[in-house]
């Protein structure tokens, strides 16, 4: 068994094209010895933003504080704390900070196949 | 994408053995498409407790509100708020509500294979 508060990982910037304002904590991955799926927290401060994009694998998203959108195929879904969002693979999303405090969330995604 | 509050999904009594006290929400499932794993948020009332048990499969947890501990082969961790908790699959385990406040975390598995 792991045990641990999320301020002992590592926090690092989300240098991907189409971020603005994110950073990433990978709190649970196959470093940790998980075989099937990644737990990640990210941070975006206002105004920032996740790429708008897809890719073949789903998120399941909970958000822990702050305010923002959920974008889906250009439809904006608003959320804050104590909300859930599930994305299906291959579906244009993003996820947008619109209030002025850091929006939270957890994502968790697939180990990538080879 | 699947956007709705916790408090939107039905909340039902845990009734396994060794069980007490504790509720589960499935807020995201392959009831809503997810095809890899689930993500269930549970509630423990002060006093109560998960079944102390194993099994194949992993648990990925990260803990929303209150106190409480893990126990991982008879060996107790504290955990709050902002706390996760990586339980691999096949290790004797279970959580405790210590505290005076519902102990609430998140707590993700892989669907079952069949």
């Amino acid at each position: 068994m792991l045990v641990r508060s999320i301020t002992e990982v590592k926090q690092d910037q989300v240098e991907t094209e189409g971020a603005s304002g994110v950073k990433i904590r990978w709190l649970i991955s196959a470093d940790e010895g998980a075989p099937n799926f990644a737990m990640r927290e990210f941070e975006i401060e206002p105004g920032g933003h996740t790429p708008y994009h897809s890719h073949d694998w789903e998120h399941e998203v909970f958000v822990l504080s702050g305010e923002g959108t959920a974008v889906s195929e250009g439809k904006e879904h608003p959320i804050k704390k104590g909300m859930v969002v599930f994305v299906p693979g291959r579906e244009m999303h993003n996820f947008k900070n619109t209030g002025s405090e850091t929006l939270r969330f957890l994502c968790l995604v697939p180990h990538k196949k080879d």
